[in-house]
């Protein structure tokens, strides 16, 4: 097992690696939020990074950096294939050479052209070079996003929602507070602190007045706030809570899907969050804009009011946009189900 | 461990007399379905018993008869606390008694003030008894319609529905072949076997025209077909399917929930599969006469089309029917799940 995917100990590093890479998740677009860990020749942990802001060093060169001379003959263990090539910063491969690591560990390869051949560059100069470790797990975790963004130039969207086992996410008098549990709510507000943009249609704005901002049960900011995305194209009333100061605001007068994420693109969000309402996810869903459905089941019924997703294009069963289930599980109670939906 | 609830060699025991009561669900109403195996003095496992149609042997006496003379000081490990009364058959704390077992250990006790007293009338014949083995998996399993049916008096009734991920039953023309996947079809058909009725709505008649009998995936009957029953006060065309040869029908014309429990309570339907439609079951939630959901819920979504449930009396969100999840599972890419309604 040693030396290959499958070492334990290069498993548990790339699991290190990969939470260093979670804590940047949302800090780092449209850089890539990459772990890594830097072993010395003994297979003792030295040094451990995450990629810095845009413009900041990339994971690899914080972790050497941290290393210093202990990274020499040692392992770099990374969540991405490192980068050959000139960007913003130097190419990670020369800081892996000149540091004189003999072995590279990663999980996934660059899908992006011009930055691949991280791999073939350090093999060239004598490296021994793994790929696929915990592949899976950073695939689905931390590069989920960035990988569907490298591969065809715009966001990754998850649409969340939160509906009652009925599938409506109202009661017939509009009342919805609260239909999913603290912890789900919790849990929603730390995604929505990872992402770079959350994005409402313009009648969740009217009906619901939500903030949009990341918050602490208590209320209290989180450290980050994505993006705020109105999309619509009739009037909003100036005093809704999500044009307060509390984080930038988008309106966004149209009604076409990939408008929104061509625009969203253009501003470098990777990572979007949908969060409603029924119609626009639908009008997201049918023009193939949905990549991640997260659903809150909350164990109850009611029988009466709003669905959960109204015109997404399906008149007939043989139409029905078809997901696999990625995973379930419970959530203070509520069941929380991630599936993808299958393209048509 | 030995000699406590918590012995590994009772608790096999105790599981082979689940699978036996299991393979009679359904044929014994109103009698429990019990299972029980006999240990002889050296742990051995000597007979096996299930309770026998209504007039037939219950379990202990059909396990007892199998073991013979080996049953001379062994343990008698039953679902259900062995019956002290003289009902259509002698009670079988005097089979166990003339076996002469040591030892009787069930899972649940009977709640049943009739047949109860069976525990102590063995103690005063210096039998040894232990309670509680097994007793989650017991009441949550084979006993659950029957112990609801022993306290009140009227049927179990488990709601099921099949629905998408956003809890539409058919799409907007009315199609809905197939929402759910080929397991969960022949699950329910495996459950409706077990059931002494599967009701429904008159519109699901009119609109399905389903036959609601229990078949093999390919069509053939299954062994044993539960009573059908309609409930609605207007018209049936005779020529429905519902009203063939297939199996008994019962058609109740009323709106009221309490009648029809009423109605199968005297016909000895101890456990019932409420079919939908949406409707009737919000009829019977508003009613309190649901005692378990059973969502099969396909990963696919619809965006129009009929909800799973209609008119449960649920205006506003402090309303809701809330119910507690007791399990979720994946039935052939479906998310399955059982809750219970939280009595208000
Ligand atoms: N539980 C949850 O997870 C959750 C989340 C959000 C909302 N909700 C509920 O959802 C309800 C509001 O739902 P909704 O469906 O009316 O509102 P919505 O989807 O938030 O907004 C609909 C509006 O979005 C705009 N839009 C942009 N592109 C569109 C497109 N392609 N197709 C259709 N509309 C497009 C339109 O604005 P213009 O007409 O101005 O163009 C339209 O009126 C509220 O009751 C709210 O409580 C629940
Ligand atoms: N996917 C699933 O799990 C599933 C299962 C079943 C049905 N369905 C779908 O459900 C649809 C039919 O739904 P539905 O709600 O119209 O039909 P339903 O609930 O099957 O039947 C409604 C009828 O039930 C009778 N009824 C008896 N007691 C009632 C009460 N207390 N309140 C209201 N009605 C009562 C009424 O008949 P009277 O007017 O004659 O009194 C009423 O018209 C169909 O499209 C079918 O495909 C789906």
């Amino acid at each position: 097992m040693r030396g290959t995917a499958e070492d334990p100990l290069l498993a548990a590093a790339m699991d290190t690696a990969i939470a260093a890479s979670v804590a940047v998740h949302g800090t780092t677009s449209p850089n890539p939020p990459v772990g890594c860990v830097v072993l010395d020749a003994a297979g003792e942990q030295v040094g451990v990074g995450a990629t810095q802001p845009p413009g900041g060093p990339h994971a690899e060169v914080v972790a050497l950096g941290a290393a210093g001379d202990r990274a020499r003959g040692g392992t770099a263990v990374v969540t991405l294939e490192p980068c050959a090539h000139q960007g913003r910063t130097p190419p990670c491969t020369g800081a892996l050479l000149a540091a004189g690591v003999a072995r590279v560990v990663y999980a996934v390869s660059d899908p992006n052209e011009q930055a691949a051949g991280g791999a073939e560059r350090l093999r060239a100069a004598g490296v021994e070079v793994l790929a696929g470790v915990r592949a899976e797990a950073v695939r689905r975790g931390p590069l989920r996003a960035w990988l569907h963004w490298a591969r065809t130039g715009t966001p990754h969207v998850t649409w969340k929602f939160a509906a009652s086992l009925d599938g409506r996410v109202a009661a017939a008098d509009g009342t919805s507070r609260w239909i999913s549990s603290a912890a789900s709510r919790a849990e929603v507000h730390q995604l929505r602190r990872r992402v770079d943009a959350i994005v409402v249609g313009r009648n969740t704005v009217l009906v619901d007045d939500p903030q949009l901002t990341a918050r602490e049960p208590d209320g209290t900011p989180l450290d980050r706030q994505p993006l705020r995305v109105v999309v619509g194209t009739g009037a909003i009333p100036g005093d809704r809570k999500v044009f307060d100061d509390a984080a930038p605001t988008l309106w966004l007068r149209t009604r076409d899907p990939r408008a929104v994420l061509a625009e969203l693109a253009a501003r470098d969000a990777v990572d979007v969050l949908l969060e409603g309402g029924p119609r626009l996810a639908g009008a997201f869903l049918a023009a193939g804009g949905v990549h991640r459905v997260l659903a809150y089941l909350a164990p109850t019924l009611l029988g009466a009011g709003p669905a959960a997703l109204a015109d997404a294009g399906v008149s007939t069963i043989a139409e029905a946009l078809r997901c696999e289930v990625e995973d379930v599980t419970l959530s203070g109670g509520d069941i929380r189900v991630s599936a993808v939906p299958t393209p048509r």
